[in-house]
């Protein structure tokens, strides 16, 4: 029985993620932090699991969490989780990383976007990224992995392919997504005040996005092709799912058949990504670990559109694909 | 030309009191005020009311105010609303307040819900409930309107006809009410954050609602039966719009039929009174400043349903309708 | 390996029954069926198992279904399911019914509040109602289980303890209902388009609900005392969850503790319903099989608050709740 | 006192077209039709007008309407709307027409994307297309007016000044959509069902939207540059509101101020549109007849956002706005 601990524990993702751990038969939550000091039980920050698990939130040093737990889910604030995760590591512990501290691999870049010096620089390259389409033989066995980002996670299982395969040029690519206000957490804002965004739309952070060198690096590396992207984040007026639209030029010519078949030749093996023909919408995913993904040609541009729940595809769930693959379970466990 | 000032003019209802205001011809606003002193402009604050009004809310001395306005719009909490309101009115100004300060006439019956002793007591018995449906001759020329609250709006209108004219038992009177989130205000809380309202639907403030004493005073008096209210706030995952649902034993024998007559006969001139033989729908009167009313019996009880939406007919509708009446103008003024 | 057919399979009652069937280690899905010729694929009608099920829905006879399911869970309309029902039963079939047709005892009763003659009368009085909470010793190996309607399910689990104790008095209950819009089923129809139940909010069906006999028998029957509701059903723009509002008079001296013991001391061994002490939210319970409940008195009115899902409690978690009693599973099997 | 009728007045656009006009000043509205026989009361149809308007919708021919009417608003399906049209112009009315059929230019154009033959092609080229901020002069005293698209009124906006003044260049231009549900209709649908679309994201029409011609044709023609876009819409869970996104290639350097400066130069004295720094949300015109648009430079593209209400600048506040200017009524007659 695996003990597990989840750091930081009053938000949505670990409140889904609390909800698939208690279906997993292979681990046990032992240990749930937060940084206040008022001990809530967790029926109380998290409804939903009331009657399902007798633990009480604490704020504990990292130590004490080393010590109670043998895999640590860190769902605390980017810094703040880098300087956890290292002495959990060196404390022995195995650690899916909800932060964006180790998805990057460029300190600079880290520096650039996030504001900050990262505070472990010489575990960023080493670190695996989470996204078993494109890592999974890294990540079986890994003792930290970083967790993807929500719109990283639509965007790559679209693009990638479609890089690698030479169909679309790493220029000029546009990622219009869109998503569910629980991308933007737990804390009351007014921008998130119901009245503000409910029955609204707007767009965000356009330009200055902190996903946005993450979806470079992740497509170039993977693809081995150079990419910057243009990325557009809009906040939709429900609770969750992600619908991400991509525009690329392509490179030679190409159809929607022509298309899908590359993507089902990525990802024919896969147990959570689906090829699909029709046009989806976020509620064909909400709920589950899939990403549905299909594309076409319009006058010339290659659109490609994916969808997820971004707090399971898009946080939880693939932290829990994660953690499958980190300890040789099947990968689907809990997540069907 | 009246010069009009709104007092603390951040919140919903100052946006919508504002859009009622820029169509009425007879006035104009000249004084926006916040607590805060940062000078905002409105169009930063309400952006939609960009480019049609060019004034900054300012941190003003109620003094200041008085000397710049005739007529003032009074939006600020309870307890500091009269204190203000008695200041204003010394300085010569009419005044319709929003607060509950004045709506009360009984100041140890405020003190119990309120918690605060009020600060101008004397003033309490003596000042007009603006309801116009039911203290329209009180209100015509008054210098200060208590403005009703949202759901005792709605549920006076359902019932005090049916009370006056004996239909119903002034006792075991259960008031469920349902109202969309903006009647919450516009300050981010936890509970009011998108996705903790969105798809979700809870009773609050059961048995301690604030308006409960006010609903109790207006049917009471004007109806002329001791009535005390077992009333039921619900939060709506909708921007606006209340609904009322009310039930009542009858005294003597009646059907739907005769229930409607007594409503239309009360009704039959008023405005923004309309009674309504199919089920009405809170959308009917969303962006309006009606009320659309009707009345069953089921099983022997008295059911009245009753919708409004709660930032106009609910407040600032209202208020305008006030004003209209205060000022001796056409009482649809703007409203339409 | 239990094989089991879906009746109707294109509701969203079937879909959430699927979500719950494919996570269930002692079944497997067999057959699913349509009254349409279009032998369209599950993944086509539902998305959401888009790869989880490889079947069509096909119209098939009763006979064809019976001999290849050993149990039938029935989503058809009230008549027919009765029809195919009876006939399901003498093939040796095991039945969860979602259907009213098997609710009711009484087919005059039936006869006047769905306006047909009930094609199988003799089997109504001898028909488990499937709420375990109430009938658990009556499901364990039933052949047939008739699944309860969710607006009675949500009423019943608040009403029917303080029934039994003599707490309230059974004549005039009223319960206020307020219902996602899934409730509705997935029929198109004016009323249910997008535009105009979003961001409105209604009652429906006053004082005619079907509902409303099965909740009466319910309660009278397990309680002991004959009841006559006064039932109220309102639509809420949202996708799932039922809030339902009780109000009666206490027949003794009662306060909230008191009724909290009352319901506790009822539930206190129940795996699907929470007992709670401050206001539920239906999301607290959406996504689940719970049912929370939780009672106060207000101004000496016994006011419950319950809230489940529509979909699960209220229709597919009971009925795989209903399906793991009649065969002898653990209860909480698919379900957690 | 323009005697104005409304011909298929059962829809959303008539609905919000009737709001305004109840408050315009110079105008009765005398005729509304339906192709129903049943004569329904105009307060049944739109319950919001009740008490308003005391007229029933009545199936007329175009010659009983043409005699009873100064001015019509046709709200027909392309097709049936241009064969009443040409009547109505004949018999001497003046006509804003909200179908497609006299946007554009070319019948070739029109055969192709709406799958039939023009009925009236020799009028389609010397129609005035019903953008006011780009066709001002020929609306004034116009007989016949083409009401514009939602889409591609926000659409145009925001890229037209851009085209014209040869910042951006006419080739790839996307236009990425998402717009409210009241845009598809008030047709009960399956995909528009509340539980469909409730919650859910989608893109549809990919490719194949019939506003992409003309999109194509006033751009091209308006600035003076051959321009063919990539148009995406998204069906977004909110009533009303369009954001709309579009990328495109700067010729010549630029930056954000740049850009602002040209729509704001071009926008400077417009009633109806406002250049604003911030990113705007679709709430802060909805209800309104304002079009906001912002741009931005990012990674090298030029980014615009820009915000209607679909029902309002994307169709009857607009048709208003061209009434008035065919009539010499002030512009923003019965629109603020």
């Amino acid at each position: 029985m695996i003990r597990v601990a989840i750091l930081g524990a009053t938000g949505y993702t670990a409140r889904e993620l609390l909800t698939l751990l208690l279906r997993h038969p292979e681990l046990e939550v032992h240990v749930l932090t937060t940084r206040k000091d008022t001990r809530p039980h967790v029926a109380d920050v998290h409804p939903s699991v009331r009657g399902r698990l007798d633990l009480v939130l604490e704020n504990l040093s990292v130590a004490e969490v080393a010590q109670r737990a043998d895999c640590v889910f860190g769902c605390l604030p980017h810094g703040a989780s880098a300087v956890a995760v290292s002495e959990l590591l060196e404390a022995g512990c195995r650690v899916v990383d909800f932060s964006a501290d180790y998805r990057l691999n460029d300190p600079q870049v880290y520096a650039e976007w996030y504001g900050v010096e990262h505070p472990d620089p010489e575990r960023m390259p080493e670190t695996v990224y989470g996204l078993p389409e494109l890592y999974r033989e890294s990540i079986r066995g890994a003792k930290l992995v970083a967790n993807p980002g929500c719109y990283p996670t639509a965007a790559i299982l679209a693009l990638a392919p479609l890089l690698k395969q030479g169909i679309v040029s790493p220029s000029g690519i546009v990622i219009d997504s869109k998503s569910g206000v629980s991308g933007a957490g737990r804390t009351p804002k007014p921008k998130l005040h119901f009245p503000e965004c409910n029955e609204s739309l707007s767009a965000y952070s356009v330009g200055q996005h902190r996903h946005t060198p993450e979806i470079d690096q992740v497509l170039s590396t993977w693809a081995g092709v150079e990419t910057q992207v243009v990325f557009t984040p809009h906040l939709i007026p429900m609770d969750r799912g992600i619908l991400t639209t991509t525009y690329a030029d392509p490179i030679s010519e190409c159809d929607a058949e022509k298309l899908l078949e590359v993507l089902r030749s990525q990802y024919e093996n896969e147990p959570f990504v689906r090829v699909v023909e029709g046009l989806p919408s976020t509620k064909d995913v909400v709920g589950t670990n899939f990403c549905d993904v299909t594309a076409r040609v319009v006058r010339g541009k290659v659109v490609t559109i994916s969808v997820i729940d971004n707090l399971l595809k898009g946080a939880s769930g693939a932290a829990v694909q994660n953690f499958n693959l980190m300890h040789n379970f099947a990968e689907t466990t809990a997540l069907l």
